[in-house]
């Protein structure tokens, strides 16, 4: 790269757990510049967070329309060259929207908005602006998932026929999402109406979508909202049937007592098999008709060029979530830049989860809200 | 014991593997003897096969017609006191309705029978016949299930919310099962019409009864065939609604590519979790609200009654498959002594699959046909 | 087989978990039949012994001297066929040494003898009688372990330059075996002076030899004795130098806290590694220069005739400990009928423990014992 | 902090994989600043490595002597805090006292220096000039390697017994190490004479002593040069012996075909023991004299002061390699900046390896050298 990409953070002020995310994972390879922000909702919030991370003051704005304005006053060789959004998820789409109206690229935490209708509405205003968007489904970042979607793109498992994906946390068995930094989780008006759907269930959607390559034509939901006066499912259980004749099984949870953030996807084809689990992001199972299963690890030379590229460093060194989330960041700004100088971007830059992505998600917590309510009546994904 | 318990074995003659499974189990205790048998529904090959396993040639017989009726005629200190039902799935209500009304106990094979309709009348010949009635769903006789089931009774973990229980396989990705000995599964008439709901499903669905002790009340099943020209489906996957409110994910496969016989299951309740896996059936994980996970090992002393006397060798000594299944032998054949000897049995005796969890696994097998035929309609389970 | 294997056990009696052992082993298969005893030094506590496993009055003796001379004076088609010992360790060389000379072939438990100089007498009996003699080392009976030794004496290692093998264990940390049944490990005189070398350290050098075919030609061992008051070693680490230049460590130890029976072993050639945990023992890890690591399983088709041999059941149905001692047991039985008969063995079933590996053992122990005393010289093993 | 703290890069140019290590750790927390480098000796590469890095020309320097000249002429708030040090291992001791006597703090790649004597020498430049001097054993930087630590400290183990710490890797297996930017490492005048001890020996030994907090008095060690040709060994087995009567096995190498950089220890006190792997570094084993084993798992509130610190993110995002390179460097840099600003550290900022440790390393790969020299002939660390 010629020069380090400049952005500018809405959002992930002080406690919050995600903004210090973003700004690891930005500045993890010393090529994308943190250089201004709108750190809260509160002015005052987000001038003290600014100086907790030694942003200059000049830069460290009061809200997200002053940093717009303010920013695309500057010369270009200065402002900054995207947003990055990291605000609860009610503030995704105003502040995506705003930024690409103001001439900016978008790169947002998912959810990419409240529901179905605003994704819509997004993607015409990224179609309509030219500007690049990103969302950080950040678990697609991970080097052996992209060595997975790569395999089946070429044909190693053959068809695919059978597709389990799982996303169990327990954090709130209790009621622990009513507290402190997480309060607006549970609030439909702040978070949407999807809950644990929204929450993590998308990731799991993303996952099995990117990995497969094959959209969810229809599913069947059932959710349950365990937790005492919660108003939004924390569990929820899918049935899901893709094109081309797969099936398979999506379950997220908020309420299993003792794990962890334990994504994982196992995929089935006529030829063989795949297992990943973010638990140990560093392994992935290949699993084979008359053979013993195999196991990929990071970094080796067997591996493909999107894992290589996603990889830092040489094997057996475990790479985890920031650097994956680092490889969403990479990839985006590179893109960013590319478009900047007028270049062809690396196609491998272009692997970053796209506002069709943001849609499908809204699709999906749309599909799975409203299949719930129907008694699991199989629902279709019509993004 | 006072006495070997004595047994006479149907089906599972040369080239049977389930008829040595039994075999061993039966025999591992030294406690329980095989006296007698009708190996095969041809008469030549019961014979031969008898000769195989040392059987006297006096008592290996050509059906099990004559088995029972030559037995009946020995004196009572000679004679077998149970049958055990290792045959094709078609013969296992025949021979189990043939052996009960000749007066004698049966151990089964599951699925109990083909269909719901002769469950339910066996279990009316039971009750009628007042002779003890056994299945073989043998993971049932694991000591780590056994802890599972006990902890989830006294409440470690609170009331339960969700369970996902699985067994994936993969050995019919591909046609294997027209060859040779289980090419009865491929066929409907000997097999019953589940396909894979029969044959691995009631496993499934046994364990989280007995695990959970809650029953299954409803279900939504989408069942497939990927197998070419294969008539049952080789692949499902329900969703689960329990009584008490819990919900779930049960699914089964017989095409994933790479699995062996990974029957897994996981529980989740208000205080805890629990997770245990056939792959490696010697530990338990035992998931806290606010502790690090337990990993309860077999034959350590912090264990409950019914691990400890399911378990044959001091901690760290790996017991598998074959010992599970001998306790099912080992309950069932205890509690036959007693009866003869008009004793009462140990209470951790009865501790094997009953009638009712036979009738039980009909019932699932017929609602979830029932509810994929219906695409995946809810379906009760009426036993 | 034409007809069943008699053997008598020597030890084992009641309390004893090494007795119980022996008997499922021997009954496992139904081919081996236990028909007489005796089962304590104490004649009152052998005969009641003998009627809790329900053997006969009449072949419940109370000594093994008794044992000998009424079994030799039994018709040949009644007598046992071999001796099975199962004292504790000082009783091996007497009991193995009047059996031999009886004219019985004996399968002893391990270490074969008290010391190295009557490990040498015995091996000059077994000569001069003709008589088979095997040694229990179970952990040689996995499936997966034979298999491990295939692959190395094929080559597909290359030459071998590292092993590491450890037999950890945690469960003499306090004074556990002051108490009941293991009390006479604690007394030299009843279990030799080797402690944890003679216990589980020869199991470690066993394997070793075993799985890499290279014998140990020098040690440097330091032993040392934790628990207060203990008068032999709870723990030892050893440097090891093989034939053709291989280098390795042992480590055994019964002090290390929260450890099984965590038996394992890993070897480095030229080409290629290996690494098998009994803790998990239906997994050998095969590892490669420039592939992913494979996970061999029990059952598969893809195993050796050894492996396929000691499996009694289709894969991912896990055996253990007991079916790898079964193993031992198979083998040895059906050498000693192929003697009886005057046929042919299957080549397959001369795969046991052997006299040579029994003095190997003690050699092991000596070796160790004797470098640990001079503050862990090298010392060569001379047998 | 109140305002990032600029450090200056000496080697670690183009194409050396520890350069970016080291770039990427001290970038990641957004707190560190590279603001100067001399990347390579040739200046021409240094030059064109600055510019990769996109680090302004005029302090991308030809030399670390002309760096140190040209910073220390800048004023105190421009020119760098400190020199972190990534040659290959010949240039570590003389860029370090060049450094440190001009007045810089150092953190420097281990081994310190080429040999004992350097690191002695080291010693008193780092004491005469009161500068601070940090190493980046960068295991010691893993969350639940500190937990281990802080468990041992406050006595959870009771007296420590036995201890067993590996180091296997499989990448010299062939000769892999004379291509490339890793020819360095297979001339002893480069890389000093230790081979696999210095390189990632002596990581097994500083990981042993930080956890234990014990040092290790004797050993005896017995190393080999398996590669053709290959001047160092590749492959060493040590007995040590610790403070206060522990005992253990260290073994480390480079030709244990299919290891990746699994790093482990293992540590049994008289009331438990405690298990890492660094394949896994997020979950610590946590063994019990009469409880199940606990996983201890990275993020969790159950954990203490210094693994919380050491945590990024919450738990179940897992953590790797770079994350425990980059605590080094938070904590060094920490320290760095409360000298300058003659504030009081946080204590929990002192936590990384020291002038001492780097000491005992030298001293650790000579004794090992020496030891194997004679044989295996136990050897004091006098440091």
């Amino acid at each position: 790269m010629s020069r380090k990409v400049r952005y500018g953070l809405i959002g992930g002020g002080r406690g919050a757990f995600i903004g210090a995310v973003h700004r690891i994972a930005a500045a993890m390879d010393g090529r994308i510049e943190l250089v201004c922000a709108a750190l809260s909702s509160d002015p005052e919030v987000s001038r003290a967070s600014a100086a907790d991370i030694m942003l200059p003051a000049n830069r460290a704005y009061g809200s997200f329309a002053e940093m717009l304005e303010r920013e695309r006053a500057l010369p270009v060789d200065q402002r900054m060259d995207f947003v990055a959004i990291a605000t609860p998820n009610h503030v995704h789409f105003s502040a995506a929207k705003a930024s690409l109206e103001a001439g900016f690229h978008v790169l947002s935490d998912k959810p990419a908005t409240l529901n179905f209708d605003e994704a819509k509405s997004l993607r015409e205003i990224v179609r309509k602006t030219g500007k690049l968007y990103g969302l950080t489904h950040n678990y697609t970042g991970y080097p052996l998932v992209k060595q997975a979607r790569e395999m089946i793109r070429v044909g190693s498992l053959g068809k695919i026929r059978k597709v389990v994906v799982e996303y169990p946390q327990g954090w709130m068995a209790t009621h622990l999402e009513a507290v402190g930094r997480m309060a607006w989780l549970s609030d439909p008006k702040k978070s949407g109406s999807g809950g644990v759907v929204g929450d993590i269930g998308t990731h799991a959607e993303n996952l099995l979508e990117y990995v497969t390559g094959l959209r969810i034509v229809e599913l069947a939901a059932d959710a349950t909202s365990y937790g005492q006066g919660r108003q939004m499912p924390d569990d929820v259980n899918v049935l899901v049937r893709l094109e081309g004749g797969a099936k398979g099984v999506l379950h997220a949870s908020q309420i299993s007592v003792g794990e962890e953030n334990n994504l994982n996807i196992r995929v089935y084809g006529e030829k063989g098999g795949l297992e990943w689990h973010q638990r140990e992001p560093n392994t992935l199972q290949v699993k084979h008709l008359d053979r013993p299963i195999e196991l990929f690890r990071t970094g080796h030379g067997y591996l493909g060029a999107a894992a290589k590229r996603a990889t830092r460093t040489p094997p057996a060194h475990p790479e985890g979530y920031l650097e994956a989330f680092a490889n969403i960041y990479r990839n985006f700004s590179e893109h960013v830049l590319a478009v900047a100088e007028k270049s062809q971007p690396d196609p491998l830059a272009l692997d970053y989860p796209s506002i069709d992505d943001a849609v499908r998600g809204m699709a999906f917590i749309e599909a799975v809200v409203k299949s719930s309510a129907a008694n699991a009546a199989w629902t279709k994904l019509d993004a």
